[in-house]
């Protein structure tokens, strides 16, 4: 990378400033440098050196934790959100997104939230992934794909009830949900002919219309549309059968009806390091696949590994983009 | 023990006479005795001793595979169903069950079978489960279980398109299938004191209401049901997290709403170890975790694994069954 990621600070009251210090204890001696936008003041346990743009932290990363400082309008205090420090963790996020767009970071990774503290702030949108479509111009355009060493999975539909998660499922939704994956792969993962698998809503894909008519109704044309497009496509397939090992290794991404037909396989199979990133933005963002974890929040437990995982895709993708002749 | 398995012949077009053949290879030399009600003709490639009743396979399980002959009305052709069969598939199932009830068999295990070519030889159930429920007097108290060495699931609504199974779910039927999980677990499993897990529907469990009520309406309930029988039941779980390795120690069964929930984690773990097992009935009766694979059938590359493992559950539950007390 030519310039650092950055780094939002989260929700002060849960493990984002803890996963920051430890993510950069992994990463100093070699990994790919990252700059905190964060109040310095509660940042603990290593040499800190506040920076004012990220060009600086590079020289730096390796003996000490580049922080671009947001300051909190309170103290954070571990497990207890307070809306007083709504406003930095706001600030924190539109930095990052400004500092990818002007080019000073090459992307951003950002540590979990809590929507419901920021609402009386005046933060509107149902996520972090919504507020960066609108911050960088991209609205409507998002999709969030989740990826870890064994399975990269993308839900159509996201966070909707079941039932409305059924409703909201049309052809249109499907096709460019899988032309942005197929483009993202191409583009920033590296892999030259993406091959989609696309799974069925209904247990056994349906059965022919005895168990559901969406494979047919909604799926299948779909499927049309992306082969006319060139894009390699495979399914509807029988949801439970389509995550084994076996079946894996016949595609590169698979494209979920719902939610949990997406996130039940991948964190099954890796807790641990499945990271969310976003598809469809002019910039390169990932994150942590898990919450706040107030309840764990300052105990010295929180487990790194999914932020680590998001900052070296994070950079994986920045330079794949640095590479890459402009779309 | 005291009396050998009964394995039926399931579809002749499908991969269960093989199936049986590999399973008998591995099996006969220490493994659990059973008796194939089949057409002898069929089976291939190993010694076969046509026996008159079960009883006499025990001595000759060791040195051939005994069958029980239930003649095929014409010769099977691999991968093509021939309608013409039904009645002897069907009389395989009827037999097995009949032996069971008689105590001339343990349990029983069954090859899959393709209901749609059953119907019109006068088949009127929805598949193998219903069928056994209705020969054993115990219609509308099968529980379907899925097992592996990693899993136990119980989906409280199975063939349905997903829509029917959120319309299907009711309080009741949560209760029935976790009572029904509970008391099997303790009697036929061995476990004291069964832990059960009951899954959210929505995303996030419904997040509080923001994703979906079926968790405060549907679900809650149930559990407060549950808890007043003293069995140890948690949830509703957010479905994407209660499958991890860390979840899964923390609970003996868990109880699903709905197809997929249950068979994509049961599946994504362990493709070929998973076992059907029919909970509420008066038998033991269990299946492999597949079809009848007419694009394999007879090509000699069926994996035998889930047939396997199916025979050594059902000896360990009909071993439970002898030690235990009349319920």
């Amino acid at each position: 990378m030519k310039v650092p990621l950055a780094l939002t600070m989260g929700d002060p009251a849960g493990i984002g400033g803890e996963l920051t210090v430890l993510a950069w204890q992994a990463l100093h001696d070699g990994g790919p440098c990252f700059v905190a936008l964060d109040d310095p003041r509660r940042l603990t346990g290593v040499p800190i050196v506040e920076v004012t743009s990220p060009k600086s932290a590079q020289e730096i990363f390796r003996e000490a934790l580049p922080v671009l400082p947001v300051g909190l309008a309170v103290p954070a205090q571990a497990g207890k959100p307070d809306k007083a420090n709504a406003q930095a963790v706001i600030k924190s996020i539109e930095r990052a997104a400004s500092l990818c767009l002007s080019g000073e970071a090459s992307g951003m990774v950002t540590n979990p939230i809590n929507k419901a503290a920021l609402y009386d702030a005046g933060f509107t949108y149902p996520g972090h992934t919504e507020f960066l479509a609108a911050l960088t111009g991209a609205m409507g355009k998002q999709i969030m794909m989740l990826a870890s060493p064994n399975l990269r999975v993308v839900p159509v539909t996201v966070h909707a009830s079941l039932r409305n998660s059924i409703s909201m499922l049309t052809t249109d939704a499907i096709v460019v949900a899988a032309r942005t994956t197929a483009a993202a792969l191409q583009r920033e993962f590296g892999i030259v002919h993406p091959r989609l698998a696309v799974a069925g809503l209904n247990p056994h894909a349906g059965e022919q219309g005895a168990l559901g008519d969406e494979e047919s109704a909604i799926i299948a044309p779909a499927l049309v549309t992306l082969r006319t497009d060139g894009i390699d496509v495979s399914g509807p397939w029988p949801p439970d059968t389509m995550f084994t090992r076996t079946a894996r290794a016949h595609y590169d991404a698979a494209i979920c009806m719902y939610h949990d037909q997406a996130l039940i396989p991948l964190k099954t199979l890796d807790m641990d390091h499945g990271v969310n990133v976003t598809l469809g933005l002019p910039i390169v963002r990932t994150s942590p696949d898990h919450g706040t974890a107030y309840d764990i929040a300052g105990k010295g437990v929180a487990d790194p590994s999914s932020l680590i995982a998001a900052i070296e895709l994070a950079a994986m993708l920045a330079e794949r983009r640095e590479r890459m002749p402009a779309a």
